[in-house]
């Protein structure tokens, strides 16, 4: 136990869970990092579309901002409200269960279900990305970083929620600082220079106009743009992860994260016409990235341009934790309603839900392993299950509010009513824009994953009929079992067991595989060393029952014996004693055999109700 | 078993073992391989030395490889002999250990056995190699051609002895006819030109002198040739994979292995001087194998050259089936002794020693991974193993001569001292000349080794000390056990495992681990459900232990409760009934947790010789 001690932290006891709670500090690392590292891509996603109209693309920057901004700020007030009418955390799945019912919410389940683990694997190979292209001798180790990250990661997480806000500050609030400094600065020396700041370092130049502006090309990309929207959901699934007042606590994290995320956007956007900047393509030699051009005109490459490329690769990697604050908790709420395994339910030794860790951990890892840590194209399946989760959201708390009325509920009801179309359309957007790109993975992975939570409810609600009851325990019918007892040859191991066999009935048949010397053996002691002691003692004399076996096999004569005696004697138990020998170090078991763990495997299977298997250990002095 | 049928074949009687017996025809291709394959790699590693020599070299290849064909000769009649005295299979292992001891014997398998696995892990690889330099596209893939050939082996090999001589039949002889065939040709044209024949392709010119010829060298070169040796035990360890009379048979493949052998070395030795060809630099551009040299100046690039480069390319990498053919044999062999675990002496399905395939196939696996399938450092590790056991097993040879006398026993006496003599030199000198590239890695690890297979015996010694008896079974003291039953609520599965408790004991307490509402419940149900129709049927009443858990956890009460009633009831067994939901889809087992598992094998270990645990299924329809 010292090295789970060591790796996780020592165990904490259900009462220390308040202690556990974190505030609006440690807050925004945890459920804001998705969010806030998305300033970092969501522009450049956006610029990228406009590469072909050259400079000209500059004047559309702004109207597409605000627009994001737009739509963001009413996510962000009818989040608010979901966080006020579900205070012990409404997460999109139980809103539109609550009220759409079932079949939303599992919609809303799945989308985000698969978000999640898109934002871990994009977020960890994107930080790695950004590193690899700084350092391009790391580029062939792009996997063994991935995974590293993502291990790392998952062992914090494990550690707790207040160990994960404790390890995740730093790095955040230097980007942060980082960000907003850089803006402060640049607003300060365009306003200074009447709106044509001279760039410290200038960007490169921006040749030719390949392409020409259409409808298609903005609603593409605003709805790339959009990107920067994901992860703002985090906060109202994980309510109960902070101290008292809860609500309040997470309202105010929500608010803190979103007006910086909305702050970073718009200077991005007025910084980059007035700088001269457009991005440049990512494919070509030369390329530099939006914030990294920025960062250079403003402030030059100074130490300053270090630590703020330094603290966006740090933060673009640990985004992929908001997936592990949010996930696990998901798939709890999923669980506890039977469309998940119960194990997502159970807390760990730190209470967090351990089990919701791992499986995002593994799939994850399996993403990155299939992709070889690249995972360019997995972005344009990414943002489709955000904003179908928020419109069911939204869309669940219209609902809400109808039903329930109240005092200001009329005015609630029109924000979340103008967050459910603003956000529906802009999933129409995004999944017609991204559709041939990989969306339509999304769109059958989706029904997939809720056909299988459906089918793992049934089979719980199946289990749980099958074995319900509340009749009284039937009292008739108890006989003593027949015991089977194979044995390779006398010993003090066979003793033990037939002693204990004594103990448990009187019909006892001792099973012994044929094999030549061994058995001739135990033939001619036999009556010396059982029968004899047996009839003194005036207990019932064992059987010895030799079983041939022309293919060698050992456990399967045995098995076979069993499932006979389990015909021949319908109204008895099958008692199968496995004599086993436990060792004091684990090394030594690679001297044994596996059969006792085959036989009690294959008897547990093949059997039915009336075979049970004991595991008869003798521990070894030496 | 279906897939495993048609992965591995039916399962084969013991009576059948006479049928997968095999004569010298399948005999080459299985015991063969090894020792036929090096004459496309013997050849070429002591030209390789003497490239700096220029053309000048090639006045030494003759003697040199005289020098190594009457060592072969040596070798081979003491090996003749080594049959006929130890018809059932006598290695390198049996010789020595029954003439020189057990510590020359455990030498000989730790030199042996370290010696197969580089068999597998060089013949794989450079069969690899030779494939990838042909088509360099492949050069990313060579470790998944390495382990899928590695995979298809064993998987070949676990299908019996039979089968795989089947398989290798036709690249073996097409092999040996195409060499044999560039031989007679090679040599015909030769003598038809008076010495000087024309080249077809004229070979690579040798340009300039870089070093001068040392006594140093032509050891080196002569050690490097010895590697042509490696493979010639092979049959004396499986002698009983022929068929009757075995000894005669084996004999007789064995002289065709070497007859066939010598005849390569000789002809190449004779062909490439008489062709003006040397050998090129394998790390250099414009590198062209011996034989490929050969095979074009005699033959031409036409049909036959491209048929005997693809045979070459088979051969080798099916080399390592020599090692899957022995390994088992010798794991075998030295598990009888008690120095390997026992498992090495099962016969598996199909009358292999299955595990010994197993482990091969695991090290070698293993081997190719950490050098990523370019085995080029594990070459100089290579031949000390073999030499070494050779030289055991011709002075092992020796001392049986010494020993059973009879006529013509002072011939063979002296034929096997002379092999011992030769074969020991040839050791120091394959010891000092490789001794820095890598050998003394093979110097470290076979102590290692040893000291191992004693600790096993020892191991196994202690064990069957420590349970050995012939006394008579003790009648005094047996006591019905404590029995103890944890359930989570009331269910039928609860109500079977506490039926199939009333028919062990009297004493049963039902263990129930604190946890809300579901406690709460069974609380308020247990009068009703089991009191009192228990009290009606006269039953023993069950008492029911509610234990509290503060962490969650679920199995440590239950292991601690176990714990305290063994010490405080020191004259009774504890049994444990756990009870276990069977489904009748293994994917069902992920929605259920592993908790019956854990607190199994935490009772097993911790526990002492009094706690047995019970597996009671509840074998579910649906």
């Amino acid at each position: 136990m010292n090295i789970a001690d060591a790796l996780f932290g020592r165990p904490l006891a259900t009462e220390e869970e308040k202690a556990e709670r974190i505030g609006p500090l440690k807050g925004i690392p945890i459920f804001g990092l998705d969010a806030l590292s998305s300033a970092a891509y969501g522009p450049e996603a956006a610029l990228t579309l406009l590469i072909p109209l050259g400079m000209a693309g500059a004047i559309y920057v702004w109207p597409i901002t605000i627009g994001i901004v737009v739509l963001l700020g009413i996510v962000y007030f009818s989040y608010r409200q979901t966080i006020s009418a579900y205070p012990h955390g409404g997460g999109s799945y139980t809103v539109a269960t609550e009220n759409l019912g079932e079949r939303a919410g599992l919609l809303a389940a799945a989308a985000l279900m698969i978000d999640y683990v898109l934002t871990a694997a994009v977020g960890i190979s994107a930080g790695v990305g950004a590193l690899v292209s700084a350092v391009p001798s790391l580029q062939s180790q792009t996997l063994h970083l991935c995974l590293g990250i993502l291990i790392l990661i998952t062992l914090i997480n494990l550690r707790g929620v207040q160990e994960t806000g404790g390890v995740f500050l730093l790095p955040t609030y230097v980007f942060i600082a980082c960000l907003l400094g850089l803006i402060a600065v640049g607003i300060f020396k365009t306003l200074v220079a009447g709106g044509h700041p001279v760039p410290v370092v200038v960007p490169p130049k921006i040749t030719g106009i390949t392409g020409s502006v259409s409808a298609w090309l903005l609603l593409r990309t605003f709805s790339s743009g959009c990107t920067a929207m994901t992860g703002v959901e985090a906060v109202s699934n994980g309510v109960m992860a902070f101290r008292e007042p809860s609500d309040k606590c997470a309202k105010l994290t929500l608010t803190i994260i979103i007006a910086i995320l909305m702050v970073m956007l718009l200077g991005i956007a007025y910084l980059v016409p007035a700088y001269g900047i457009a991005a440049t393509d990512p494919g070509m030699p030369g390329y530099d990235s939006v914030l990294s051009q920025l960062l250079a005109a403003v402030m030059g490459r100074g130490a300053f341009y270090w630590l703020s490329i330094g603290s966006i690769l740090v933060v673009l990697s640990l985004s992929a934790n908001t997936a592990f604050a949010d996930f696990p908790r998901l798939a709890r709420a999923i669980a506890e309603n039977g469309y998940l395994p119960h194990a997502f339910v159970i807390r760990g030794r730190r209470l967090v839900f351990a089990q919701g860790v791992y499986a995002l951990a593994l799939l994850t890892g399996l993403l990155l392993i299939i992709f070889g840590g690249i995972t360019d194209r997995l972005i344009p399946l990414y943002a489709v299950g955000a904003f179908l989760a928020f419109t069911l959201s939204q869309a669940g708390m219209v609902m809400h509010w109808r039903r329930t009325g109240g005092p200001g509920a009329g005015r609630s009801m029109f924000v979340n009513a103008l967050g459910a179309a603003a956000t529906g359309i802009t999933t129409l957007v995004v999944l017609v824009a991204k559709f041939v790109d990989g969306a339509w993975i999304t769109v059958l992975l989706i029904p997939a994953l809720i056909l299988m939570m459906r089918s793992v409810r049934h089979h719980y609600a199946q289990v749980a009929l099958e074995i319900r009851t509340s009749a009284p325990v039937h009292t008739d019918g108890l006989a003593e079992p027949v015991v089977l007892l194979p044995i390779d040859r006398w010993s003090l191991v066979s003793e033990k067991a037939l002693r204990y066999a004594w103990t448990l009935s009187r019909e006892i048949h001792v099973l012994h595989v044929g094999c030549g010397e061994d058995t001739d053996q135990l033939c001619r002691q036999w009556s010396e060393v059982v029968e004899k002691p047996a009839k003194m003692a005036g207990l019932p004399l064992p059987q010895l029952v030799v079983l041939a076996s022309p293919y060698r096999f050992i456990v399967k004569p045995i098995v076979n014996y069993a499932i006979q005696q389990q015909i021949a004697q319908p109204d008895r138990n099958i008692t199968v004693l496995i004599p086993e020998l436990v060792e004091s170090h684990w090394y030594h078991y690679l001297l044994h055999n596996n059969r006792p763990e085959a036989i009690r495997a294959l008897l547990l299977f093949n059997g039915n109700q009336r075979i049970t298997v004991v595991s008869v250990p003798y521990h070894l002095v030496s």
